[in-house]
């Protein structure tokens, strides 16, 4: 496929991998990209709470393949330090979310790695292009794990409306909701460039997720996640409040979802708790971080094969799409 | 333009005016009909809460021009004579959402309508599949007014392969954050026949909007709208706790839009005010309904001329789509 997108960073299909924390190490990455999509390391907290992947083993898995780096910004911001070990690498790009990326810009221009900025709502667009951004991520609220309550739908849109006037050389990509052709080529109809994909890879061979969370999310659809702060508040993890956490639902969420005041009060009450589930794989307890995408989801194949089948499914689609004009 | 939703109901473009109570009249449905769309009267509350719209005036405009006519389910059940009279005018369809529809579909498919059900969750879909509907729209959380949590974007395609199993010939619309050619394109590719176009209308010349309204809307963009229960729930209209309303963001909602249960315990206590405030066009308490694609409307044109130019920029796209193939 070709687009803005596949030119700039030298691919051949315009589907990148979500950096998903724990999820998304060196070997989902390297396929990714040996696919001809562009795999991102997910470098999550950036080691600022202590237990972070071990980016040096993970980098060293993608070696030989275009690949990126993200961070959380916010945790980052608590260990700037591990910028620099990822920059070491030479990554093509690294990719920050959820926070101001200006204080990390620098560094990542002068490497020579494009900044990738993912945004949550129109309002974080202009602080991501000032810093220095070359691609925009538009993350709607139906993407799996951290995120906000903008829609992608729109919001896509209105991002690309938003560059074409202030940005127009930013590339611009989809992310939240996306896990076949349909949804790639709809991202492209709304005015992107390519789409983030995070809940179809995380449901990958390749992906770091257990397989008993994989079983679970399967097993369920569309309708089963929810988005709330309250998972991250009982564990202990200060994300800041205009963030929340879809995860598929379980024991925890529907016992607290709906009570995130509560949640808040009793920040950290459920941190030992929550890390043993997740030790020992209790999913009523430990979330399986799933976006709305799981209900068009039904198997653990290889990220190779997702690369190529989201492609092939959009080429033909886009193939078909003078079909619908009248005759 | 041409889909199996345009075949079937015999028109040009596969694009539908919600029927948005208070709002979408005989003037608005006629507009959005002779441009080659199809519009479909609000028929809100169906008078349950007494000051519903005249229908009787409404069906008046509307003669003469293929139409149809909507109800909010539940409220349709505490005044069901309503749909006999809006039968008696002959719609082309009748448009149901929020509740069950089966105690009326019978008698709409005894009168020779069709039955169009909206769902706001997979869930929803045999439901108005199992009653007779021949047409399932699915309907996004990035909506205006009333709607649920799901976004559009995968909600879509996962209804599209519930249909494709189950009733390969029901039609599917796609609804939510729709509001240009780029959202019609996006709901073609993700196996939608058409798309349901709310917040564009609401801002058109023919829409009963009040004028303060969609000048407070056009200044906004889409961040600027919250889904929240408080409002209904201050008002004193008992809806179901699984549906929500989308507003634009005011001094109302954001005192109560996250204190929701605190608002239910407060039911109707701001009924007198609310009404008074929407008499008075006070849009600092009374809601201006708009839902995210506000974003991407800047204008109050005909209804017509956002039929004719929604239509030729998808085909545009649509068009072009091929461009995206490698060569």
């Amino acid at each position: 496929m070709h687009t803005r997108f596949t030119q700039a960073f030298g691919i051949r299909h315009p589907i990148v991998c979500a950096p998903m924390g724990y999820i998304t190490g060196g070997r989902l990455a390297a396929a990714v990209s040996a696919a001809g999509g562009l795999g991102i390391i997910g470098g999550g907290y950036a080691g600022a709470f202590g237990s972070g992947p071990d980016l040096h083993d993970e980098l060293a898995l993608v070696q030989g393949h275009t690949f990126g780096i993200g961070f959380i910004t916010w945790a980052l911001a608590r260990n700037a330090g591990m910028l620099d070990e990822a920059l070491s690498h030479h990554p093509a790009c690294v990719f920050l979310s959820f926070g101001d990326p200006a204080p990390f810009a620098p560094a990542i221009l002068r490497s020579g790695a494009r900044l990738i900025c993912q945004v949550q709502c129109l309002r974080h667009v202009q602080e991501a292009l000032d810093a220095g951004a070359s691609v925009i991520v538009a993350q709607g609220t139906e993407a799996g794990g951290h995120g906000a309550r903008r829609a992608t739908l729109s919001l896509v849109p209105e991002v690309a409306d938003h560059l074409a006037k202030r940005a127009p050389d930013a590339l611009l990509l989809a992310a939240g909701g996306i896990a076949d052709g349909r949804g790639l080529a709809a991202a492209l109809m709304l005015g992107a460039d390519g789409a983030v994909v995070g809940t179809r890879f995380w449901a990958s061979q390749e992906a770091l997720t257990p397989q008993a969370a994989v079983e679970r999310a399967i097993a369920a659809n569309g309708d089963d996640t929810v988005r709330t702060q309250a998972v991250d508040a009982l564990r202990g993890v200060d994300w800041p409040k205009e963030f929340s956490f879809r995860v598929l639902r379980n024991r925890l969420t529907d016992e607290w979802s709906s009570r995130e005041a509560e949640a808040w009060d009793a920040f950290g009450s459920l941190r030992e708790a929550y890390a043993q589930a997740r030790e020992q794989d209790d999913l009523d307890v430990a979330a399986a971080i799933a976006g709305e995408a799981i209900g068009l989801i039904h198997d653990r194949p290889s990220a190779g094969s997702i690369v190529e089948s989201m492609a092939a499914q959009a080429q033909q689609l886009l193939q078909r799409g003078t079909s619908y004009l009248s005759r």
